[in-house]
């Protein structure tokens, strides 16, 4: 068994090594750009990770697990578009270093080879690991298209919030789960507990991330501490707020996002009112029930601990993050 | 076996009965609003029509057909938000009816959604199509991206002009056929045959686009004719004109190429420059010789020559279309 550090280094290596055609120059560039950003290659090491607690063989997940790294990549690149943002990892966006037309077209031949690598394992597998891929495919579009619809709502529920980012986030957790486990020959239900563990991590993620955006430590966060408040982005912790506020605190909250104000007087005031809502607490304690879940689905697992444990170290590592 | 017409009409039936979830809408309307405007349906009927010339089951086919149609309007979709297009089939598109965070979003959501339906066939054939489609779908990104690159080259060579015209639309008609073709079981030589014998009459049927633009007949044309001239899109006609013009001519025709008119004057003008030149006996010639290599593929296929006849049929069609 491997351990992750050792798959990890793995998918680095692998990552690296990635070969793509020189020409046409303006397609495979800003491909090559892209991936050179860096990341945890998370996705990738889960898949390596499901296939290796199923004792397979690891080198046959070798190609679908890039194959959902580049996947992922691709969103990032169309994301980035359609939220105009100029910065990625610190580094100039595909479409500020070239244009949009050249973002949008290297995006869709990223996608094609996500595919492409997915799909590249033993035959009696494809077609099923095709379609969890599929499938979340699908559904990441869906979550962005809700996460693009929630912009402009006056009002958004905590349930819809958390089912789009289920969709736009968590779900690809739970299929390079389950993808790294067909390709393990995991049976079903197995397959099955493992992207409920992925989907329950994920959603647990994001919300961490909400958490991070407000409360974590500037100097380990690596973004701006309070983003999140000062773009009005309707987060966990907001939605939260605008449920309990009353009275004085619901007006004074309102005040805030009604105004323009881009400095620290905003971050500062928004966060002493989740303070005073216990906005925190509650978001903590909604993650704890989802992580609990996740390892609820992984204990259901009939493999031996010790397989898990890799699975486990992760999950905590990712609970207990500062960035 | 069945004719043209009952194929075409089984795929209009197909197309109309496809059916996507109801939200998000933001995504589900625009992949209904483009499927809706119509169109020739082209390549799924060229898929059962190969399925069918092998005796192949057609059942089998309809899906992977529909996927090569929903993919090639994802081409389209995401093609026209890159030229900026305000029409498809005299109605908006996407980007000018929604916007283009929308359009390329839908775009995405309809390539996942050609997948699935590309690989919704026997488990047999699965990993052998899905090889030939994803291939295929990063060549059409590369012709777009030639295509593009061409706008901004001083010089485009005709070999250059042939390649991008195949990769962006000779692949998919070929990989339209092959696909049809393995379903039906055919040899792989044999599919190989009639992905050139596609191949070579996309080319040709391209040739006769630019030809058309220039010489068709506006009543049946349903365009604009002379676009391509007003627009100094780098046509065979124009690359063949720019190669054979000397003096005079080649003074005249860089003048044309150089205002900024956009009258018949510079339509006639440039039209009796290509006269001179037999610009359109050279397109004609070219377009004939590819025809006739696409012949010559499908004599290589050793099925009787009736199963053959609607593939014939269609190819004469395509050769004598006036629009």
């Amino acid at each position: 068994m491997k351990s992750l550090p050792e798959l990890s280094d793995l998918i680095h290596q692998s990552v690296n090594k990635l070969q793509f055609p020189v020409s046409p120059k303006g397609l495979y560039d800003p491909i090559r750009y892209m991936l050179s950003l860096g990341g945890k290659r998370m996705r990738p090491v889960l898949t390596l990770m499901a296939c290796d607690a199923f004792n397979g063989d690891v080198e046959r997940a070798i190609s679908p697990a890039l194959g959902l790294e580049v996947f992922h990549n691709f969103t990032l690149l169309h994301d980035d578009i359609m939220d105009n943002a100029p910065l990625r990892r610190s580094k100039p966006t595909v479409h500020e270093k070239w244009n949009s037309n050249i973002a949008i077209l290297a995006g869709d031949a990223m996608f094609v080879q996500s595919c492409q690598l997915v799909m590249d394992t033993h035959s009696s597998v494809v077609k099923e690991v095709m379609e969890v891929f599929t499938k979340t495919a699908l559904e990441v579009c869906e979550g962005q298209q809700y996460d693009m619809d929630f912009e402009s709502m006056n009002e958004v529920s905590i349930e819809e919030y958390i089912d789009m980012i289920r969709l736009k986030t968590a779900v690809l957790l739970g299929a390079s789960l389950k993808i790294g486990a067909l390709i393990g020959n995991a049976d079903s239900e197995a397959a099955s507990h493992l992207y409920d563990f992925g989907v329950n991590l994920g959603i647990a993620f994001q919300l961490q991330d909400d958490i991070l955006d407000v409360y974590g430590d500037a100097s380990f966060f690596g973004k701006q501490v309070g983003g999140d408040i000062l773009a009005n982005k309707k987060t966990y912790l907001l939605i939260t707020a605008l449920n309990k506020a009353n009275g004085e605190i619901k007006e004074e909250l309102a005040g805030w996002i009604n105004s323009n104000d881009k400095t620290e007087l905003k971050v500062n005031s928004v966060t002493a009112i989740y303070d005073k809502l216990s906005v925190r607490q509650i978001a903590e304690s909604k993650m704890h029930t989802l992580y609990n879940d996740a390892l609820q689905h992984l204990n259901a697992i009939p493999i031996a601990e010790d397989r898990k444990q890799p699975l486990k170290d992760l999950a905590d590592s990712l609970m207990n993050r500062k960035n």
